[in-house]
């Protein structure tokens, strides 16, 4: 018998000069999607894990570039909601990351870190979930993993994560991004803006508002077919979730280094959204949605997208609601004529919201 | 403009009908890797995802049938350990499934769960071993998301969960499966099995083993690529982690629909791990790796996959442990010459060890 011989460790290495301060530790707000988030994305991860640094895009290409990679943790509270759960969030949030890529997803795999105690009841109405979610899709679920960890302080009935990467083939002729923006494209909105950060904020609050609201989770790969069907030159889109409309056209508008202006008559937000954010002193330009994107198509395409966006439901609502010019920033131009910057929110906001 | 449409929501629909006993929790077993995992994933997972139904290979193809995804969870406590770290873990536990299973790692996403109030600089020693993971193993971490979770009851220094997904291209001619196996096929193991889930046991409970143990965390790919260059007909492989190589065991011999007879005098285990497994009631067959394969190969096969092995660091105590068989179950040889079923281990062996 040949003797086993020591495999050396993994090298210890020269620390990583990446910039941490001592005593810092993360914090609510590193997940909210907002500048903290992004803050962490760019000097930590970025810096890690370049060069070629990586994209903010939503995907990634790999391979010959035709097939496109993303992933998402999903970590809601509560784990069920009007409108949707952690289950339909996990599947539905890869989905649309690859659509407002242009890309169609071919397969899905899922990690799920479940607390020691979850009712297994709770587990089986999530899985039928993501099952029902992926067939509604078209997508298939190919791989999975588990793993069982401590309960959360928040305990055991809500301890459950599900990570989700998708793998998806570019549909449309080109990946759908900001540097692909030019000035003159005219910038579209497939639905109203907030509903979801509203209603899980409500569930986990015990609030409840008239109308009833329900999150506008939904898979948005029907409205990218139908923009590919009516030959639309679409130049980049993204799904509105953390960061809110607000932080998509701060993005949008820094990574393509270009102006973005938009009416904030013309963004849809539904009455009950509306009289709640004014309430709780939230701007809905900052709230999460789960079933919305931007759409960027080449001037003078914005009626064609319009007509194909508008004739299925999950983009029923689609409106224009302004326009890409040289200079920079995100410009929001409010209902009496002023002007302000768009950014990316700060701070706590809206923990855990997908 | 156009007045938002409402979105219906998702269809409730009839749940699934999964069996579930109305007051079962998620235990720590389910975690484990052993007969709770294998039912939960069967039972659940596989019912609500199928059909088809998924395969219990490592990875799984997708597109042409050429790429093959793969999804694994960490959650590994405690997050350091001699020889490696989460990071290390969540690099090679993925590459490893890609690459027992025939495919080369081509890109990695990483989703981060972050308890709140988790250093910053565990989180940059992580990363930073996540980076120099992927760089010695020539793979992209091309996407990511992060989100910020309640700490969990073990504390805040401790909750960091990490699922990595890879998508890899097939290099061998075809995905390496049990279904491949044959009568006459020779067993083969890459290495000394166990070192991992003693080492992070001891570091977990603060035991002290002479010679001290350090995990055998290492990425299995260039073992893979030596079988390849020298020809050798590789049918299956295996990485061993959760479950041990009892578990890898019994499991090929069920998908394979045959029987596995190893000899017990053949399984390189390091003395300290034998020692300590002796001390602690535990049987190092049942303990995971992160660096160690099962390899099947052709009738015939043997020395030469065994010196192309041999030739690679990662792999330099391979030895050859049994065959395959017409028959089922997996049987190993005592060196006393009595001979006994292998199984998957059950009960909360090792939780987190990966």
């Amino acid at each position: 018998m040949h003797a086993p011989e020591p495999i050396p460790p993994f090298p210890a290495g020269p620390s990583c000069p990446l910039p941490v301060t001592p005593r810092e530790a993360v914090g609510l707000a590193h997940g909210g999607g907002g500048e903290e988030t992004d803050s962490l994305v760019r000097d930590l991860f970025f810096r890690a894990f370049g060069p070629p640094e990586p994209v903010a895009d939503d995907a990634a290409p790999v391979g010959d570039g035709r097939w496109l990679a993303t992933t998402d943790g999903h970590a809601v509270s509560p784990l069920f909601f009007p409108g949707g759960d952690l289950g339909t969030l996990a599947v539905f949030g890869t989905v649309n990351d690859l659509a407002v890529s242009g890309a169609r997803a071919e397969a899905l795999t899922a990690s799920f870190f479940l607390g020691e105690g979850l009712p297994m009841e709770t587990l089986r109405r999530l899985v039928s979930s993501m099952a029902r979610a992926a067939e509604a899709a078209g997508v298939r679920i190919v791989a999975g993993d588990t793993k069982v960890v401590p309960a959360a302080a928040g305990g055991a009935a809500e301890t459950c994560y599900i990570a989700t990467s998708g793998f998806g083939r570019l549909v449309f002729p080109h990946q759908l991004s900001p540097d692909r923006m030019r000035a003159g494209d005219e910038i579209l909105l497939t639905g109203d803006v907030g509903r979801h950060a509203m209603t899980v904020l409500a569930a986990r609050n015990g609030l409840a508002f008239a109308p009833p609201l329900a999150s506008d989770c939904a898979d948005l790969s029907p409205a990218f077919r139908a923009l590919l069907a009516a030959g639309v030159e679409v130049h980049c889109a993204r799904d509105v979730t953390r960061g809110g409309l607000a932080g998509v056209l701060a993005e949008l508008a820094e990574s393509a280094r270009l102006s973005v202006a938009v009416e904030e008559a013309a963004v849809p937000v539904a009455p009950a959204v509306r009289k709640a954010a004014d309430v709780l002193g939230m701007d809905p330009f900052d709230l999460a949605c789960e079933g919305r994107a931007v759409v960027v198509v080449r001037a003078g395409e914005g009626e064609k997208a319009l007509e194909a966006l508008r004739a299925v439901p999950v983009s029923a609502g689609a409106v224009e609601i302004g326009t890409v010019a040289a200079g920079e920033g995100a410009r929001l131009k409010t209902a009496l004529g002023t002007e302000r910057f768009l950014r990316r929110p700060s701070g706590e906001l809206l923990p855990r919201i997908c």
